[in-house]
């Protein structure tokens, strides 16, 4: 089992409940974030800062420009308008970053390995879709292996989480005391969460079913549609 | 088998052979270089850049700043001095980029999925020593799993050339009009290849051993020394 980990940190909900379980488990030695040119990047990664400054845990970010310029995807400036609704398997590809987990665990495996860490913890959970191929079981082993085999100290992919639904992660974050009002989710990234994109619909349906208040400020609490 | 392909051609001997050899293969729809901070990247940059123009092929830079602040090695600018003589274990693995094959193939695989792309041509290989993990052809299996399942158009990895040695690429590129006056290897990064660090031996050694003149201009050309 491994000791040091860094931990994928984008300021999401998700990945903020990774990092305080994270910190129950291991010794976490970094929090990375990525700005990779998304429309909400600029809320979440100051989220990311707060929860790891709370928990005295090194955060660093990376930047990768490359993405914005040369990658299509609705989610990123410059990009189509976020749908509102619930994600449906049409509306949600267009949000995609290709390949976008494979690339942050890549990235994180050589800095694991460079700072003496011998894993890396990532949040991503398929939830109720399958839509991202690279949040699936399947490609967490894959690059498990590949971090394994193509790095000196061996780094392991913790994605332990890859099988849990998003309302696993309000309970966790509940129990360990979380301050939810610090996260951010919408993709639109306005000043506040817009309560209507899928990502938005997704956080206020995890609260229900988690059973916890949802302390998060919408612009709209329309009731959500029922899946199609 | 794929159609279109992209090419991770840094600019050195080897990927510049790749990118010739694989335009007679495929569809070969854009060159990909990294400028990642190395001490050399702006000697290879212009001369990957010089044969995709030469060959009529999309030519696009990524650069990567994050490495030269996060990553420790002296490959990069800010890292110690580049070691003289044969390369051996111990000085070579101060060269290393941790897991640097494995973020380029990520970042290339996504860019070929954003494209429509079906596969990334690396020009990797193992040569005399395997102390680079992630050139070896279990990485790039490893690899290729990650990609072929985080990915909407299952991108391969065609790591073709991971068992050939640096004189093959030689021969090969001889064959193929390559100039190799339009190729940089030297990790120092001079005005001219120096001659005397661990990748001028191996380029001065692949020339000898392919029977092929080798056109470089070094500032040194002592006879190499015998491998420890």
């Amino acid at each position: 089992m491994p000791q040091k980990v860094i931990v994928l940190v984008s300021g999401g909900m998700d990945s903020v409940v990774a990092l305080y379980h994270a910190h129950k488990q291991y010794e976490v030695v970094a929090g990375l974030s990525f700005n990779y040119g998304s429309k909400h990047n600029h809320q979440e990664i100051p989220c990311a800062a707060w929860h790891c400054d709370r928990l005295r845990i090194r955060h660093r970010v990376v930047t990768l420009d490359f993405m914005e310029n040369l990658f299509k995807s609705s989610l990123l400036r410059g990009g189509a308008k976020i749908p509102n609704g619930h994600y449906e398997e049409k509306t949600m590809q267009q949000t995609v970053v290709p390949f976008r987990n494979g690339i942050l665990l890549a990235i994180a495996g050589g800095y694991a390995d460079s700072i003496g860490a011998q894993g890396v913890v990532i949040a991503a959970h398929a939830g109720d879709h399958t839509i991202y191929p690279d949040c699936r079981k399947e490609f967490m082993d894959a690059m498990n292996e590949a971090l394994k085999l193509g790095t000196y100290g061996h780094i392991q992919v913790l994605g332990q989480f890859v099988n849990l639904t998003k309302s696993w992660f309000v309970s966790r974050g509940h129990e360990l005391g979380v301050d939810f009002t610090k996260t951010w989710s919408c993709y639109k990234g306005d000043a506040i969460h817009c309560g209507v994109c899928g990502t938005c619909v997704e956080r206020r349906e995890a609260f229900i079913q988690a059973k916890v208040d949802d302390p998060t400020v919408y612009a709209s609490t329309d009731p959500i549609p029922p899946k199609p």
